[in-house]
C-alpha cells in the first residue's frame, strides 16, 4: 500500500530564496514562467517570473543544452544554472544557464505586453484580458496588498476574541431591501442574495458576543460609477456588550492600525512596487455628519443644498478638509440621518432624526458604514411599523430580539474601495481580481 | 476635534479570565446573557454566558441592589461580585454578587431549553430555531470548530507561500456545466451562480502559481440527503509547477496534519464538549479506484455492477476496509475514470479511461475531489471537442492556456462535509451554520 505522508522536499530553489542572497555560486535548479527574452546575438537573457519575483538567467551559446530560438516567453520552463552576483540584474543575481527543460508552450503570443512596468492599455482592454494583464508584476502586486489587508483584518479580529464565521448568500430576503436585489428563483420559492450578511451577524453576537465574517455580498445597483461593483467583499463584524457606538469606531482604528503595520512589515515588495505610502491611523478624527457639512461648506464656499443627506462632491470636500486641518486621509461621520439608514440603525436618543452610527471616509471616499444597531423587541417592532413595514417578512431575523439580544454594533468595510483609496487608484475596478459592473459578466 | 485612537481598555473581566483562575478574590465586573437561573429560596444561582465559557453567580438575599425575581432567562446583564474558588461550580468559580445591572431584556422565554447539555430537540426544530438553538454550547462548538479548520487550512497554505484570492460568484457559465446551476438575470443577461471557483483559481495559477479560496459555492442539485447542501463552503487550492498530481494529495495531507494540530491546540475545549478524538493523519493510505472497488467487493462479498461508478454505500465499504486493514479515517482514491470526471482533468497517458485525479473519503464520505488538470491548449481544445462543447463559451478561461500556462493541478473541499465527519455527525446540515437545501432558505 502507498501512504501520503505530507509535503515533500524537492530539488527545485525557489525565486524568492536566489533574490535573498542564499544561493551565490551555488549550482540550482529553478522553474518559473519565461517573462521576458532578450537576445544579444550569441548571449541572451531569459527572465524567469515566479510569485516570489523576477530572476535573471544568461545563456550563452554552446554552453547549454538547448537553442535559444525555440524558447517562448510564457512558457513554464524548468532551468539549472549557477547563482551569480549581478548588479545590473534585477534583484541583484542573475542564474547562468546550463540546461532548459519546456515544461508546457503557449499556443500564441501574449496579445498585449505583460512584462511592461506599466500595462500601456485601456482599462477596458485590460479587464477583458484580466486572465492575462494579471501576470503584470504591478497588476498583481495590488491582489497581493489586498491579501494582507484581508489578513490584518481577520488576525487582529481573532486577537480580539471575535469568531469566524460563514453565513448563506441565497437569501429569502435582502437586510438593505429596496430594489437593488438579484432575484433567482430558489427550487420554485422566490429568493435573493445577499445584499449584506447584516441579520445573521446580528444573530451571532447572541450566539459568540462577536463575529466577523469577509465574504462576497451583491447588489443590483444600476450606477455605473467609478466606485460602484455590483459584487464586492464586504469585510464585516459585529460586536455585543457596547457602551456606544464609539467602541466599533476604537475597534476599526485598531484593526487599521493592525492592518497597516502587517502591509508595512509583510507586503513591502509589492507596496515599493506600487509606490504606496502607508496612511497615518494613529488616530483618525470623528465629526458629526451636520458639523461636516457646515465645515466643508465653510471652507469650500459650498451651499448645503439638502442637511439630511451626503453627496459623493461633498464626501471628497470632507476629505480635504480633515486632510488639510488635520493631516489624515481617514474621516469618520457620525451621527447619520435617520431617514438615510436601514430600520435597524439605533436612533439617538438625544434627537431621533439622527442615528448612532458613522461611516468612515478614506480620501474623501466612503469605505465603511457601521453603527449601534436596536436590540430591543418593541423598539424594532415600532420602527419597522413605522417605516410601513410588516414583521412577519423577517420572523426568523426578529426572533433573535424577541428571545434576548445584548446591545450590540458592527459595520461593513468595502474591501476593493479601501484597496482602491489605499493606492491611490481612480476606478474600483482596479482592484477587484474579476470585477462585476452592469456591463462585465465575464472574464 | 474628537479622535479615535483605538479599542481602549475597559473595567469589564471576560469569563475566560475568570476561568483561567486569574481573578479568585478580587471583586469584578462581568457582562453576559443569563444562561439558567436556579432559585432556592433566599439564595439563587444565576449562570452567564459568553463566548469564553459559563460562569456562576451566587444571589444571597439582602446583600444585593436588585430582586431575582424581576431577572429573566437570555437577558444581558452586566454584574460586580467577587470571585471565589468553588469546586461545584462550573469551571470551579463563582461569583458572590453584589450588583446586577440589566442591559437588555427579551420579550418572551425561549421557546427550547437552550441550557440543556443536549438539545433535546428534532433536526427540523433545531434549524427552524436557528437564531436561538445556535446559543447551546455543544451548537456553538461545531461552529468554533469550524473556524479553526478554516483557519488551519489558510495559514499552512499562507506557509507554503499560497495567495488568498477572491473569485466572483456570478458568473456567465459554471465550471461544472450540467443543469445543477442557479440561474439569475444579470441586467439583461444570462448569469449564473458559480458552482466552483475552478475556472478562476486556474488562471490565477497563471498569476501567483499557487493560490487558494476558502469561499460560498452553489449547487442546485435537487437531492434531499443527508450529504448534500445546496450551498457550502468550498476550500480549494490549485498550484503550478507540479510533478504530477501527487503533489495535490502530499499539500493536503499536510495542510490536514496542521489543522489537527491547530484544533488539538487551540480548540481543546471545544473538542472536550463534542467529545471528539481528532483523526491520524499523519499517513494517508491511496489506492486506485479500480482496485478500492475489488478490495471492497471481495472482503465484503459485492458485486461491482458498474466498473466506472463509486455509489455511495460502495465509499463507505472502502472506508471501512482502510480504517479495518490499515486504521485509517482517510483514504485517497485515485484514478477516477475519465467520464465521471470535467473536460478539464488530465487524462493518465498509460490510460486514458482514467484520470490523474483523486477524491478524499474520510469515515467513507468524499469530502474532497481534485488533481492535474490539462494545461496544453491543443489538448484541452481536442478533448472538449470530444465531448461536443464550444470553445467559444469559455473563450476568456480558454485564454490561459492559449497564452501558456504551466503544469498544474488543485483540489475543493466541502468545508461542512468534512467537519460532518470529524464530529461524526449524521446530517451534513447540522455542521452548516444556516443550511440551504431544497426546502430550506430560511432562517
Amino acid at each position: 500500500m502507498e501512504f501520503i505522508e505530507g509535503v515533500r522536499e524537492k530539488a527545485v530553489t525557489e525565486i524568492r530564496q536566489i533574490l535573498s542572497g542564499g544561493c551565490e555560486g551555488r549550482e540550482v535548479r529553478v522553474n518559473g514562467a519565461v517573462h521576458t527574452i532578450r537576445s544579444m546575438g550569441e548571449v541572451a537573457f531569459v527572465v524567469l517570473r515566479k510569485a516570489g519575483g523576477l530572476v535573471q538567467c544568461v545563456y550563452e551559446e554552446g554552453l547549454t543544452n538547448f537553442d535559444i530560438r525555440n524558447l517562448k516567453e510564457e512558457s513554464a520552463v524548468e532551468v539549472t544554472g549557477t547563482v551569480k552576483r549581478e548588479e545590473r540584474a534585477p534583484g541583484g543575481y542573475e542564474i547562468r544557464l546550463k540546461e532548459l527543460r519546456v515544461l508546457s508552450q503557449p499556443a500564441a503570443p501574449l496579445p498585449i505586453a505583460v512584462s511592461k512596468w506599466k500595462l500601456n492599455t485601456s482599462l477596458e482592454t485590460k479587464l477583458a484580458l484580466r486572465p492575462v494583464s494579471l501576470r503584470n508584476l504591478r497588476e498583481r502586486a495590488k491582489f497581493k496588498l489586498q491579501e494582507g489587508i484581508v489578513r490584518g483584518f481577520r488576525d487582529y479580529l481573532l486577537g480580539q476574541d471575535f469568531t469566524e464565521i460563514r453565513t448563506p448568500k441565497i437569501v429569502a430576503r435582502g437586510a438593505e431591501g429596496g430594489s437593488n436585489v438579484f432575484k433567482l428563483d430558489y427550487f420554485g420559492k422566490k429568493a435573493e442574495l445577499g445584499q449584506s450578511p447584516q441579520f445573521y451577524k446580528q444573530t451571532m453576537v447572541g450566539v459568540f458576543d462577536r463575529v466577523f465574517e469577509a465574504a462576497p455580498v451583491f447588489r443590483a445597483e444600476k450606477h455605473n460609477t467609478t466606485r460602484h461593483l455590483n459584487e464586492y467583499t464586504s469585510l464585516d463584524f459585529e460586536m455585543g456588550y457596547i457602551d456606544g457606538f464609539e467602541d466599533i469606531m476604537d475597534m476599526e482604528t485598531g484593526m487599521l492600525q493592525y492592518v497597516m503595520e502587517l502591509l508595512g512589515r509583510e507586503y513591502k515588495k509589492e507596496l515599493d512596487l506600487l509606490g504606496v505610502t502607508l496612511p497615518d491611523v494613529s488616530r483618525i478624527p470623528a465629526v458629526r455628519f451636520d458639523r461636516a457639512k457646515e465645515l466643508a461648506a465653510e471652507k469650500y464656499q459650498r451651499r448645503i443644498r439638502n442637511p439630511y443627506d451626503l453627496e459623493p462632491e461633498e464626501e471628497l470636500l470632507i476629505g480635504r478638509y480633515f486632510k488639510e486641518e488635520y493631516g489624515s486621509d481617514f474621516v469618520f461621520v457620525t451621527h447619520y440621518p435617520s431617514k438615510k439608514r436601514p430600520f435597524y440603525a439605533m436612533d439617538d436618543p438625544a434627537d431621533p432624526k439622527y442615528t448612532l452610527s458613522f461611516d468612515l471616509l478614506f480620501k474623501g471616499l466612503e469605505v465603511t458604514t457601521g453603527g449601534q444597531r436596536i436590540h430591543d423587541y418593541g423598539e424594532i417592532l415600532r420602527k419597522m411599523e413605522k417605516r410601513g413595514m410588516d414583521p412577519e417578512d423577517i420572523a426568523s431575523y426578529l426572533m433573535i430580539f424577541k428571545y434576548g439580544m445584548p446591545p450590540h454594533g458592527g459595520l461593513g468595510i468595502g474591501l476593493e474601495r479601501l484597496t482602491m483609496r489605499l493606492l491611490d487608484e481612480q476606478n474600483v475596478r482596479e482592484t477587484a481580481l474579476f470585477p462585476r459592473d452592469v456591463t462585465r459578466l465575464e472574464p
